[in-house]
């Protein structure tokens, strides 16, 4: 195990209703004038918008709204989201949504006190020095940003999707409420599952040995996810369904299961590419690659791959030949995402081969390989690209 | 699932040669003039002490020491050390040692600031509505207080051992270095790994539904346990065993498995009698205990017993006849005990059985009964330290 520092210091308000405690938490965490940042009508049609607003009139606490977060947030948006907060003389930014408006809100966050372009926070030009404080009330279980320092954004000039990370950004609140997630359609829903997954199996595939209470830490909320899944994609409302997946969703990228090890994001880095290109759902993008990815690398670590199989999915250790049981584990993962309504292809993402120059080039990665389990070079990046294109382990 | 609020803002920072940023952390929170609270010898002689001193003076720390803690602490210590504060104006006290440093100086920097007898906080008279913040470096891994709101302390007069619990004392950071545990004896070491599951198993075992992701937490920490207790007790020299036990030890009480169900801590009451009265270790005496609770609840929820010894032992399923799963469970668990060290009855405990009309009394449960998985009156107390005395279940 490597030596680590972990700090998770959200306060998670978690159960039915609790997002008419908005106000109060604002209140507690020091915000009196609050930028109320949220997507389109979903939050506004359901009455959720109302009701955090009326939270926020009974503690007395001013707002101005600013709507309109798409999925894949741009830069565009922050832009204006950061005038608006000096304009205003904001001093909270209180996400309503899913992980696009929590990703909006941090880069608003650190963007305002901050002299260049926020930008440079995820090039890696500049590193944020302070934030506004951010608290959420999540809606969609999926990119973990309620308890995570991470943020990813989209610059619309070149679509390029890029991620900033600092413990600045860690929200200060998060009320997760699971009734706000069983109206969210079986699509979006598996998108999200599958979100959760590849973010416990991003820190899964390590190099770094003796990591047994990280491990079985990583397998209890995928085990968690293979159990809980199928069950709200054949009924929406089972709120302890959705309630098991949405604190899954946290735990799974919080770093409580990934401490103490070297991580691998590049299925995530790989997908970044297809969302921005296609503005297809980030799941949806990772249900193809990351599977493709596995094929890419499996061999790296047999063993690694047969434990998955046979701790996660259940799979019968073929002891003569662990290779076929770490292949089984991967063909097990596609199965369960073909059985809640993933894609699986570049074809069935409606991504398409003779982009694979473009989208490696963009990934812009040159002569050079990346950080991970297995470092990839440009060459490797579009062989997994063509194995999604054209996977064999189905 | 029921709804919950989770808080876990401390600090951990782990690793090999940790305790050398202690004053570095001090000052980062706000520290300026330090308790140093520790035990006896063992901090000394290793030369952690001094590690640490030279820490704090590099940062520019004053520091007062109070060394003298006892296992199962004491108030009389803690009137000394909130005597001590207040004297020479501490702002920050800093834990060196195990759960008992840690559990005294959370009594003392909640007495600092209250006018009244602070064991009022242990006997539910009084809330603290204020504490000094705490810092540790932890030196045993068992108790899980360098990441708990929890603190428990034994009254001499009378010998009634209490416990106490309040966000306020949760450490702002913690030291977790696993080399600094790597000299502790095998007994030692095997009762702060049986400490470690009970705290698991007082979550696990709850009459609430629909707790998959904390389930599955539960089993990861025990399974985790399972594997890397036998051999830190084979080799107590093995870095990452101890690691994986340390991290362990602190995810099994911060709560994060525990979150959004009731749970059950009658067992760790029920032991808190005998460590009181015969001063032996906490986790020895729950290895006696918590297997003879088990024994009595079982049939409560045979179900959930046999889920425990298929998921956590890996017994197989009796489908026919749970119960005999169930009951296979317990003795694999008895079997693990006696396999680390632990006794398994009172005898071997050194308990009396002429005594548990006294413990049952000193329990205080009066006509009354607990909460928990099974609420428990003073006959069911009693048939416990019965079973504890005369196991069948080997």
């Amino acid at each position: 195990m490597n030596n680590f520092q972990f700090w998770s210091p959200t306060e998670f308000v978690f159960g039915k209703d609790t997002e008419n405690k908005a106000g109060q938490y604002v209140k507690k965490h020091g915000g009196t004038n609050v930028l109320l940042h949220y997507g389109g009508k979903s939050a506004i049609k359901s009455g959720l918008l109302d009701r955090v607003k009326a939270s926020l009139d009974q503690a007395g606490i001013r707002y101005t709204e600013l709507g309109g977060v798409k999925p894949n947030p741009r830069d565009t948006l922050v832009y204006e989201g950061i005038k608006l907060c000096r304009e205003q003389k904001i001093d909270f930014i209180l996400a309503v949504g899913g992980g696009s408006t929590i990703d909006s809100s941090k880069a608003i966050a650190m963007g305002v006190p901050y002299e260049g372009d926020f930008w440079d926070f995820y090039v890696d030009k500049a590193e944020p020095k302070a934030a506004l404080p951010v608290g959420t009330v999540l809606t969609i279980a999926a990119a973990g940003s309620e308890g995570s320092p991470d943020s990813v954004i989209t610059k619309e000039d070149g679509w390029l999707k890029r991620g900033a990370g600092t413990d600045l950004i860690r929200p200060r609140f998060s009320i997760l409420n699971p009734q706000l997630t069983c109206t969210l359609p079986a699509y979006q829903t598996a998108c999200g599952a599958t979100d959760i997954m590849a973010h416990v199996f991003e820190r899964y595939f390590t190099n770094t040995t003796e990591v047994e209470i990280t491990d079985r830490l990583c397998e209890a909320v995928l085990q968690t996810m293979i159990h809980e899944t199928p069950r709200v994609i054949a009924d929406p409302e089972n709120y302890d369904a959705r309630a098991n997946i949405m604190w899954a969703g946290m735990v799974a990228h919080n770093n409580i299961v990934g401490v103490g090890r070297e991580q691998d994001w590049n299925s995530h880095g790989i997908e970044h590419e297809l969302s921005a290109l296609y503005d297809c759902a980030h799941g949806a993008g990772l249900a193809v690659i990351m599977p493709a990815w596995m094929e890419f690398v499996y061999s790296h670590d047999v063993m690694r791959f047969a434990q998955a199989a046979v701790r996660i999915w259940g799979c019968p250790m073929d002891f003569a030949n662990p290779e076929n049981t770490a292949r089984e584990g991967i063909r097990r993962f596609r199965g369960f995402l073909r059985s809640i309504g993933m894609p699986l292809t570049f074809d069935e993402l409606g991504a398409k081969t003779e982009d694979i120059p473009h989208l490696v080039k963009t990934f812009g990665i040159g002569d050079g390989r990346t950080d991970g389990f297995v470092k990839l070079s440009a060459e490797d990046i579009t062989a997994i690209y063509n194995i999604a294109a054209n996977p064999t382990l189905l």
